[in-house]
């Protein structure tokens, strides 16, 4: 009888969706469900991206394995925006920041060897690592401290001879969390010290609020040969769809490995592309963007307001991105979530939400956490996190080993 | 000093590119350059596909991960009209064929796992195989037979404790042999007998020629939980650069662990999604695909009646696909296909192909064969044609090495 392999069997199922078939079930039974789960904004894609998709050629070919010209140009012209200076040669257009990280994880590591990861992490970090033959080692950031990295002999302790990299995302998914100058260089000194490269993942670049400034990997001096950015335009230009991201280094080894892995899948999607070079030439771009942050900065206000008020509820205010883990008053907060599709609703409506133990590697950590993700409007996200609040209160009075909290 | 991986050195550059920097040279230098390297027609992809893309949604959010339903539909009837019925869940789009092979081997194999593939063979293979850690065991098929498949036990041969499935081309690139009913039937008893998978890459299914019929490893009885079907739109509805591809099988568990490794990487490109359904939903998509073969199928003619009139080559006229594998009265293929850019030209122009021994894994194999991919109008081929023949004319009478040939 033929079986799979062993990494088909040991590669997850994404936690993020695995509620979401008791989601269309609620919604099969009438309820309506506010989608706070998933990282897919409500805000429209920008026109001139549109436009430029429309823009169509005659033949649609593939594009050089590293892009489009024009598109990477785009891309090393926006860096230089982001005072991050590059040449052509140090970036690839990929199938999104998906594709980026598995190139960044096959160029560095060999089948059994380790990455370090600040916990909790973007779980498909887990998947990515299977299938590379990868074991992730996390490191611990608690919520109580806005999951900032701990100090440097904690991270020290977790490399062995087999540690390869350090990976980690910056505005953090699920935290919230950006890194300080500080904090970067300390992992700079701790990748130069043992020999490791710094994998950077920074699809939330431009989501800092405060006016808080972001630090990129490739800010900081030191770090040619080491740093390796991974990134994507789905989140910042609202264009999940197109499965455009990219993969940059003033590394030429690791850029020569990530050509050879871009030329063995030939191309990355065309039409993406031309929708990314139309976009960045447009004259509007970079007030299209702030306008978008702005506006989730607003949604980030909303919502630590309203779940800081919900007795027991534990959180930190998010800094970048768009997600905020919480800690509720419960034990089992997948319980919860499941509970809240299939035996709640308040006038009809329900609300989906990623339970936040999935995003920790330690077995038993996050279990009373819950990540939520601000991707609504402030009106839904009000009325959502009101349903939560009313949940919470019938779940505790309906479920034994719910904990009292000061 | 930090390291790529032994998997990055390992993988190759594209050798099927790697000519490509010396015919640019060879375009500055003034002179036409008639590409016949690279499988990218020059076919307009039709308009009811490019329509469809125009036909944008407000927000260009992630499609769901194994594809957007209408467009799994779509294929499911596409796969039926070819007498290969399927369920939903039995089909995933993938971005191009590339990451269909690539989900097909992780689903399969196991770092230091092997697979069988019939040589010559798709150089990518080579690849997905090294990102996957897997080997390749090559058996030898023959310019002189048409590259039909070896006997049952030359295959059993190279099966060993490891060997996890037989991956094939069918039809063939490079070879254009399209494999019998009977010949997949034989793999189908060794899979069986041997506990193995069958990974069938069928991206040019349409592509046969001379009225054949082309058998799919899912029209086979007995193979269900052994069966792979790897597959791409980009060559039959000329659209290499949506990057759609898809990966079908009746076995449940590969099927989940597709699944898996497409919930990791979020969503397939949503756009070349788009121009799918609306060209398969379309009146005129099988006219537009039969013309497509037909044109196909008289460049194929061309090819051959003019290669064939050359003084000492040797070629079988290909049966589908869009490639022809010639073998040329000369020692080293490599040294002529880069002296036709470097030191060649025929009134100001000249050619780019393939050279063979790229396809072959077999060290030495192939050295005196090139590939090439009739991708361009029957007038564009017979004038290259004719300048191949001037330029081994010339190249015979400048180097040593040449051989005689009956």
């Amino acid at each position: 009888m033929a079986r799979v392999s062993k990494r088909a069997e040991k590669t997850q199922f994404s936690p993020i969706r695995k509620l979401k078939p008791v989601a269309d079930q609620a919604r099969a039974a009438g309820k309506r469900v506010y989608n706070l789960n998933i990282g897919q904004p409500d805000i429209p894609t920008p026109k001139s991206f549109l436009d430029g998709v429309k823009n169509l050629p005659k033949v649609l070919a593939y594009s050089p394995s590293p892009g489009l010209d024009e598109a990477v140009d785009a891309l090393v012209s926006y860096y230089e925006d982001q005072n991050i200076p590059l040449d052509r040669g140090q970036v690839i257009i990929t199938a999104g920041g998906s594709e980026a990280i598995t190139f960044a994880l096959m160029a560095v590591t060999d089948p059994g060897d380790e990455i370090i990861v600040p916990e909790p992490f973007y779980t498909n970090y887990n998947s990515y690592a299977t299938m590379a033959g990868v074991e992730i080692r996390p490191i611990e950031t608690r919520s109580e401290t806005g999951f900032r990295l701990p100090d440097r002999r904690a991270i020290e302790a977790a490399i062995t001879p087999k540690t390869k990299a350090i990976l980690f995302c910056n505005p953090g998914n699920p935290t919230g969390t950006v890194y300080t100058r500080d904090e970067l260089q300390m992992l700079r000194d701790v990748a130069v010290k043992h020999d490791l490269f710094l994998i950077s993942d920074e699809v939330y670049r431009e989501f800092v609020y405060d006016g808080l400034l972001h630090t990129s990997v490739l800010h900081l001096d030191g770090l040619e040969e080491r740093a390796i950015l991974v990134d994507s335009i789905s989140k910042r230009f609202s264009a999940c769809g197109a499965r455009i991201g990219a993969i940059a280094s003033r590394n030429p080894s690791i850029m020569q490995a990530a050509l050879k892995f871009a030329q063995a899948r030939l191309s990355p999607p065309t039409l993406g592309q031309l929708g990314l070079i139309h976009f960045l030439k447009s004259s509007t771009y970079r007030r299209e963007v702030a306008e978008m942050i702005e506006e989730f900065e607003q949604r980030r206000d909303v919502v630590y307001e309203e779940i800081t008020v919900i007795p027991g509820v534990v959180c930190r205010k998010p800094q970048g991105a768009f997600y905020i883990i919480a800690q509720f008053p419960i034990n089992d907060a997948e319980d919860f979530c499941s509970w809240l599709l299939t035996e709640f609703e308040l006038q009809g409506e329900t609300v989906l939400m990623a339970p936040a133990a999935d995003f920790y590697k330690t077995p038993g950590k996050g279990r009373d956490e819950v990540r939520l993700a601000y991707v609504l409007n402030a009106q839904a996200l009000k009325r959502a996190i009101e349903i939560v609040q009313a949940g919470l209160d019938a779940y505790s009075h309906s479920h034994i080993g719910v904990r009292a909290r000061a």
